[in-house]
């Protein structure tokens, strides 16, 4: 089989510039962005861990973390039917059927899909905005991506909560001025915020994204880490950011 | 009388660089450091604000916002006698008195001190340091000032939220590390955190103090603003520091 022979009309593979991966998106309907990129770079995980995504979309954070880390294995939740075949077929071009599992479901129930205190680590690129945030997107795959209209930032504390062996890390990526709420959501799962990280697009700007990992039962004690910040100037990435796309 | 007539042995006085005011320190006691003057800098005053503030040792926060802003009252709490005496003299010097109200007391019984609802604001640059955060330092008036021996994080928040007026706010200082157990801890007094600003001492380098305005009853959503960075190079403060100095 060649590369076209795992596409469907409109969709294109897109290079990971890791391992010659590759993920199949479609434009019109959505693709990953940076955010998923930069969770990849600051989640950490061990040779034996065992590795939830909920809401994955095209896959494309197991994917990359399975060329970046020597995780055993990767579970991967999706409920819209159409990512979830895209997802299936990245991973089958890639020849990940033996690491990855994508499977279709409903975050609110995964904890009875894949049973308590089984995983490792968690990561989670979930929509940004609830119902009171700005206009839905009428394209259903980017409304359901961008807003809480499937599940709730509750409902991802909850299930990861469930779903995390004792001491079990959760990686979310997410927008800052939810960060208070986040933190207060995670706390009520007993989840602690233990390592934060907040993305400044400019050295003098305000930052558009945080990086979050969660202990379960941890200690309430956080690390932050260096300002990541994106462009040097207008269009030109700074080093770390081409560092963490594997251009350089 | 002259400036030495305001001080006693050991004591000295330092230039604040705003309206020709001065403060008396003792550098074998404790010398406010830079927390205080980013905070000031950090807190917005309105001309009709009533404002408080919490553990001021040697009253340089209300002094420098006396400076900086035309908030119409200010009032200082502080346990150590040592340290009234010298806010007192401070007070006096800058020919203050009309304008800032120095209290020997307790921040655990503020708020039957001066009576719930009596601030539009509160500033605070507290104890960093809960009794599991390193060793004590032996002097006692340092210890005091940074470790929560005589108060602690939830009496903060506590007499805050009950001296404050309806959507008053808290601004403190604190180290990033304890972030979350703050925005916990305020959010359990229905203080919400609503602006935060990170401060790194270097571009590349881990946060270490954090600024935050939190607002009683108001809603969760947290503005953080662009990175304040210390240092150019070693030695070398960056402009915006050099700006909140008031050398330039």
């Amino acid at each position: 089989m060649n590369e076209q022979d795992f596409l469907l009309a409109g969709e294109r593979f897109d290079d990971l510039q890791r391992n010659n991966y590759k993920i199949i998106q479609n434009p019109e309907k959505f693709c990953f962005g940076m955010d998923a990129v930069l969770l990849s770079d600051f989640t950490t995980l061990r040779k034996k861990d065992m590795v939830l995504d909920l809401g994955t979309g095209t896959g494309i954070i197991p994917i990359l973390l399975a060329a970046k880390t020597e995780a055993k294995h990767f579970d991967a939740l999706e409920i819209q039917p159409e990512s979830v075949d895209m997802a299936k077929r990245s991973v089958a071009f890639n020849k990940l059927e033996d690491r990855i599992c994508i499977t279709k479901g409903d975050i609110k129930e995964a904890s009875s899909i894949y049973g308590a205190a089984s995983f490792d680590a968690i990561t989670t690129n979930p929509p940004y905005m609830n119902n009171n945030h700005g206009l839905k997107n009428p394209d259903m795959p980017k409304a359901i991506a961008r807003h809480e209209i499937l599940c709730t930032l509750d409902d991802i504390a909850r299930e990861s909560s469930r779903l995390l062996k004792p001491h079990g890390r959760l990686y979310m990526v997410h927008r800052p001025f939810r960060f208070a709420e986040i933190i207060n959501t995670l706390k009520k799962y007993r989840l602690e915020t233990k390592r934060a990280c907040l993305v400044y697009p400019f050295i003098n700007k305000e930052p558009n994204m945080v990086l979050i990992e969660a202990v379960k039962d941890g200690n309430p004690m956080v690390k932050f880490e260096p300002p990541l910040i994106v462009y040097d100037s207008p269009g030109k990435y700074t080093n770390r950011i081409m560092q963490i796309y594997g251009y350089e």
